[in-house]
């Protein structure tokens, strides 16, 4: 990008049960944090990009659901979908268009509410061609999963340990969802979902909004002295029917691959585990999160088992993962996720992360996967 | 923007009733007769954006749908959703997604199936608040039509107008969904739709598709000589229910106002009857048409049904507006209709559009409108 971009305010909704929250106060409030927190009025803004998944209701649908919700009329904002990874999608569209000397400076704003629709709200309003061959989400990952256990000897007690670290990451997050440790016993003991995922394997349904306020990197001193700065931006999409394609592998998705290679030439990261601090990775399910590690290179593909299970991605490892709690502890309402995720990190780089505080972080690495595995990007921030 | 950014290819469908194409034939066709207008494979392609409004049975939801369409895997492709301008706006990332130097080459698709869905698919897909109120696009347009007749005593003469001269461009052009001239009898005396809409003041439900490949202007001369500039863009978003506001006016937009003047001075346009050439409007209604020539500001407010009686958006006149036949001859597939405007007015600049050429054209606009009257987005286009 011809010029750099610098995150200067972030803000972040309690995400939960919010049936007494509608849309517009979720967005209002994100928003309002975020505008706090940069130390600016709406009216700084210049340009607005809305990450939503799912409208239903209206609410998220175009562009004039954001104009509404914050009385931010007369100015251009863009609507981006992009199945799970709409949040980072929406960020990246923004960030290349401050790049481009566009804009000044502007909002990024993720949101869904998730909870008060009817059951198989999503599968309804999107009627994927995959949904009518009976496969939902758990279901989809499930059978990967399942495809990686035989592949590499794996069990369900290493998918335990990633729910018991997020868990226990997210028990010291007052934003999470779920604030409970869980032990690798009800982990092991809960309700099946999908085999091999049982309740805990899956994150929750939720509501939730989050918001970032970026400008032109030369302008950000002028704003704050602890900004962010936008290392790597990377997205890639797969095939929407992976299953029809006899090269796919199912113990791995290639567009966090190729996403996240975009991202480390963009930010100039040779080695990920060594030079990044710390990542927040899209643990839909607690494999997920083990198949990510190995896609986005912190380890060789099989050995994401014994990463989780060396206590390497936990709070005082080597390469901390989901330090905020996850989408285990979060919950994915599905806009909001990569927004929230890039908070956490942001929060992270400037230190004010409290007890889930990684030791001095100067780069670190958010990741969304979309659809079947089929959509990823990648965001790199590092401190100034 | 940083880098100029140039359109090297078009391609366009036949707009019409497909039943017999599916939403990938149709995507397909459009990218594939881009490639060739630019002389390339696909593999050219370093990014894309896909523009659709309304993913029904999944198609054009998120970027797999495009992605699966062409084939193109592993890269970025981002969707764009933002009423009825999603086609310019999907355009409009794309261009900054290049200015900022972070592609070469991108493809910018739109597309929409809007014929095999049940009746009041549209609605059941948004649910926006609006629909509740019992507001349907006609009813919402027909309001202000009435309250601009009443404040500048204009009739459905006018209406009849624009429809004659649309239709009239329209039988030049073989792409369009209604290739048939109309009489101003016809159209006065057409079933009523919603006063003052009769059904020839209404554009039509299709299906189409439209591409353009674009490239950092630099790099432009590489692929053909006579590419085509970007030289200004503009969105801007209103109230998604401005009948709540009490300022609004109801005899016009002023998100096409904000928009058109963002993109003007980008341009470095101060008059535009005398520097634009030609112009692509949105016609959704032939009203709609009228009102854009004020807020467009081809002429004052008020002035715009003498603007289409003297002809002078007609062929031949001094600011021909819809040469292709517009949306009242082509249809109104949402996602596509945008990028449908720019294939025309590139088309216009390279002096290749036949019977309905405009002479020696420098200076293109093209002008999406959308929901209720919320949303808009300009682009101008010149030769080199």
């Amino acid at each position: 990008m011809k010029d750099q971009v610098a995150i200067i305010g972030v803000g972040c909704t309690k995400f939960g049960d919010q049936f007494d929250q509608s849309y517009e106060d979720l967005v209002f409030d994100a928003a309002q944090a975020a505008f706090v927190d940069a130390g600016i009025q709406a009216d700084r803004i210049d340009a607005a990009w809305l990450g939503t998944y799912s409208p239903y209701g209206g609410h998220g649908k175009a562009s004039v659901s954001l104009a509404d919700a914050l009385r931010l009329y007369g100015k251009p904002i863009t609507r981006v979908e992009n199945f799970c990874a709409t949040g980072t999608d929406a960020f990246r569209n923004a960030a290349m268009a401050v790049a481009c000397g566009m804009y000044d400076v502007a909002l990024v704003l993720g949101a869904e509410k998730l909870k008060n629709r009817p059951t198989r709200g999503l599968s309804r309003e999107g009627e994927h061609p995959y949904q009518t061959d009976g496969l939902t989400a758990p279901g989809i990952f499930a059978m990967a999963a399942n495809r990686y256990f035989h592949d590499f000897n794996v069990g369900r007690e290493s998918l335990a340990k990633v729910a018991v670290k997020n868990h226990k990451h997210g028990s010291q997050n007052p934003k999470a969802h779920f604030q409970m440790e869980v032990s690798e016993e009800q982990c092991l003991n809960a309700p099946m979902v999908a085999w091999p995922f049982g309740l805990f394997d899956c994150c929750p349904t939720t509501d939730g909004a989050a918001a970032a306020v970026i400008c032109r990197a030369d302008l950000a001193k002028t704003f704050r002295d602890d900004y962010v700065l936008v290392k790597g931006v990377g997205l890639a999409v797969t095939s929407g029917r992976p299953w029809y394609d006899p090269s796919f592998e199912y113990v791995g998705f290639a567009a966090t691959r190729h996403a996240s290679q975009a991202a480390y030439k963009m930010a100039g990261v040779h080695d990920p585990v060594k030079e990044i601090d710390l990542a927040e990775v899209h643990d839909c399910f607690t494999w997920t999160e083990i198949s990510n590690y190995e896609d986005l290179g912190f380890c060789r593909k099989g050995e994401g088992a014994h990463f989780v299970g060396e206590g390497r991605s936990a709070l005082g490892g080597d390469m901390p993962v989901n330090t905020s709690g996850g989408l285990k502890s979060f919950g994915h309402p599905i806009g909001a996720s990569g927004v929230r995720m890039i908070y956490e990190v942001v929060t992270q780089l400037r230190g004010q992360a409290g007890a889930r505080q990684v030791k001095s972080p100067e780069l670190g690495l958010v990741h969304n996967l979309g659809g079947p595995g089929s959509v990823a990007c990648v965001v790199v921030l590092g401190t100034a």
